[in-house]
């Protein structure tokens, strides 16, 4: 199993900062009050983490037939993010929580996509992508987002029992939006494979050396336990991190713990770009924000009917809801193209650090 | 002539609600107090009333050629809603009128078209449609909804003055889109006869069997009284009717009042794309939403210059506007897929139930 | 010299307008109290003065090769607007600018594409143009738009200190867009010229009479000086003027100026389009839009810190954001569809005449 980890960190070198991992909990046993440091040393740790979840999971999927591994990819694809959310909705911090799906789904429109394409583009001069599948995926993933919005979009908070009226349209949206997610699994992994053609997620592992199945499944676990412990430092040391940094915990959630969290999907995402396999790098960039719309925000919804000290709901701050709506309308209309060049991958990048800059100088007076 | 009925009920099964038609009358007068029953019934016996106005309408149209005819169907295709919308506007309720305008915009693009798309997926595998038409369709749509919601978008409420400058707003714009409208007609009607290849509600009498003129005509006058005399029942009855079921009259005009004004296209839209003509199915869904927006909402607001207790403006409540939009931007994105299985009506039909429960559980705190 | 403007004269019937630039010094100096005529005459003055920069940069440009014809005619391709808008800056008056900004954005996309299609189209019964190429296009507008318009959507007026934050974070977009500009020019001019076949601006040219470089040189520098002198009377008189017509600042500077300072670009592309070459049109009115977002505005912010009276901000009245945004949505739209009649362009005015009546009658309450 060393063996395996070690042609591992040849493939990939981002798993050298695996060594952050002893270095973060030996730093939290020596210098608990050192909260900076232990912010960047989780960051730090998260990263190759997430990387090798994604690629235990892959491995699990790659052995157990289309179906169950479809199925799995697409539950535990963004496991890390899933992780880390739980860690924060115990701690009842539900702004951070909010802010970092609002942010998973711009991170992963804008800035995967956008430096997908930039680092494609730099490599082939142009690139051609499927136009039909990409619309079809950006479509889906506008539906997924208007439903995630609405409530905020349409607001409830002029008028009395707000809050309550807010809970249960959450927990109703929430189970809708999950029914929606387990029939679109049926769908694709069932009787449609194909109908998302060349967008799937199980073309990443192709070149990769994959893990025996015990060997994945023993992986899945560890790792999956040591991100749950990272992140408690990670939760723990943020908002004392963020204030020394002069970051608000909205600027944190929405752009920091989305790149971390994601930070496995965009090596993917972007090495597919440079082998000029861009219909992957689209399908994980749209794939994955839907499923933060899908899946993770309402199993966080009902999740933190049971284990947040208050219950979270579905009530985003405006600034959240125009910028995923306008994210997912601008894949949308970079996918309607069909053919990139890397500045298409600048004027992403571009929103993305308008988003960003708006979001540092004038954060949302109540984080959600 | 009682021949023809009853072929036309061994063709279409919703006739036989033709007999709630004499019940409701009945019970007005046995019974003047049952509200509930009343609406009820009133619902019922709209359905059927509004399918033989649409097949009398066909008929007539198939008969006087195609610009006369392509003329009848356009104005006479959402008549059902315009008598229901006459007569809620003599009754002065308005907010009825303005909701049930936005909620056919909503239910024709959401409702109808994601219910055709899934009837038709789960029949046929994969189904393609035209994009070029589908989207030249949704442009239109997007462009007249835009049009009819720019006031409300802007807003005027904030200043002095604001109800007189919205009406004055509000007959300008009721102009501009009729001119429009015109305009469409004389294009489409006429020199560009093929523009929207394959789109045309024509299509849809293809294989029914079509009543002679006369009787035709007959029945156009007999039915439109009798949706008139069946609509005041149900305008009267709704406002009690609705607080008993525990819905607000933005409620029951956003989704009911438009579910039964539709529900002819709607089995014509159905069952086009059972028999996998999804062209024909996008064309009556984008196209009764277009014409509601062009046409039904300009005419009542000029009409109730003369016939409401006080004159309608447009000013719509915000939910609404938003409802509106996205809809618009949502059927454009289907749209320009141009293929569809059975998952895609699902999406559809998820915003449209996140928006049916967001107005349910959040009603317009002022209702227009 | 005289010659080639006599040419021209015949070539361009707008040319005969040149009899208002002396007229309107005149006036200047005989009548300085009638503002309206003062008004009018500059008016007048501008359209013509507008299409002799536009022809002269289109001279220099097409005889110093195709790097840096193409930058010229990018950077001095809405000198005219730039021009009126620096002196309306060293005025003070942020509020015309801005308006100005807006109504550029709105009235190329709506007006002049909307225009150049019913112009098109009444002379071909159906155009094609390349729908890739104008998707992108579209999509590099609607980039462009959304990050000029972020910081106005998110909004920050209601927290102390919002006017120095606005301030921070309009220099800071500022110099984003210019990059973002930079960077395009390097794309479509270096490696990636056909990138956009077929939209380029160069075209327009072709079958003009392009002056020698010496006289377009010696032209370019005339006109330039003629056009700030009468910017100046321009906009000294425009407040008055608009008082007396009725009009409010934001009415004025959101649909006059937008279209008298495009009223050359505007000649080219109805002049394409009746020549059946939708591409250019098209080409002309989403380039000229992107320009006005990536590239006059953040000048004018970043010049605004040395030559107005207090610094602009990119911060736009709620109705400007949507109008433009809607206008971005609708081009899209329409651009997606790849094939026009002359009711698309009538659509497109519809929406640009329902946004003018809007202003004209809801006038923002503070024109910013």
């Amino acid at each position: 199993m060393m063996n395996r980890i070690l042609q591992a960190l040849r493939a990939n070198p981002l798993l050298w900062l695996l060594a952050a991992v002893p270095a973060v909990f030996a730093a939290e046993h020596l210098a608990p009050e050192s909260h900076t440091m232990l912010f960047v040393l989780a960051v730090l740790a998260i990263v190759p983490l997430a990387a090798l979840l994604s690629h235990a999971t892959e491995s699990v999927a790659a052995k157990t037939g289309d179906a169950v591994g479809g199925l799995l990819n697409a539950t535990l694809g963004n496991l890390t993010e899933l992780v880390i959310a739980i860690t924060a909705l115990r701690a009842g911090m539900l702004d951070l929580v909010k802010a970092s799906l609002a942010g998973a789904i711009v991170t992963n429109s804008l800035f995967m996509l956008g430096m997908a394409l930039l680092l494609g583009g730099l490599r082939h001069r142009v690139q051609e992508f499927n136009r039909g599948n990409a619309r079809l995926q950006a479509a889906m993933l506008f539906l997924a987002a208007v439903a995630l919005l609405i409530p905020s979009a349409i607001g409830a908070s002029d008028r009395p029992g707000a809050d309550a009226i807010m809970q249960q349209l959450s927990i109703g949206l929430a189970v809708l939006l999950l029914v929606a997610y387990v029939l679109g699994l049926l769908f694709s992994l069932g009787t449609h494979r194909e109908f998302f053609a060349g967008a799937s997620h199980d073309g990443a592992a192709e070149d990769e050396h994959l893990w025996p199945v015990r060997t994945a499944l023993v992986m899945l676990a560890v790792v999956t336990v040591t991100v749950a412990l990272v992140s408690e430092i990670f939760v723990e040391s943020v908002q004392y991190a963020a204030a020394s940094f002069g970051m608000t915990p909205a600027f944190v959630g929405f752009i920091v713990v989305a790149i971390v969290g994601a930070a496995a999907e965009m090596t993917a995402a972007f090495s597919a770009a440079r082998k000029d396999r861009l219909d992957l790098s689209v399908g994980i960039a749209l794939g994955s924000s839907t499923q933060i719309a899908m899946f993770v925000a309402p199993v966080l919804v009902l999740l933190s009917l049971f284990i947040a000290p208050t219950p979270m709901d579905l009530q985003f701050w405006q600034g959240a809801v125009i910028m995923v709506l306008i994210s997912t309308l601008t894949v949308s209309m970079v996918a309607s193209g069909g053919r990139s060049g890397w500045y298409l991958g600048v004027l992403l990048l571009l929103v993305y650090a308008t988003f960003a800059l708006t979001l540092y100088l004038v954060p949302p007076l109540t984080a959600s």
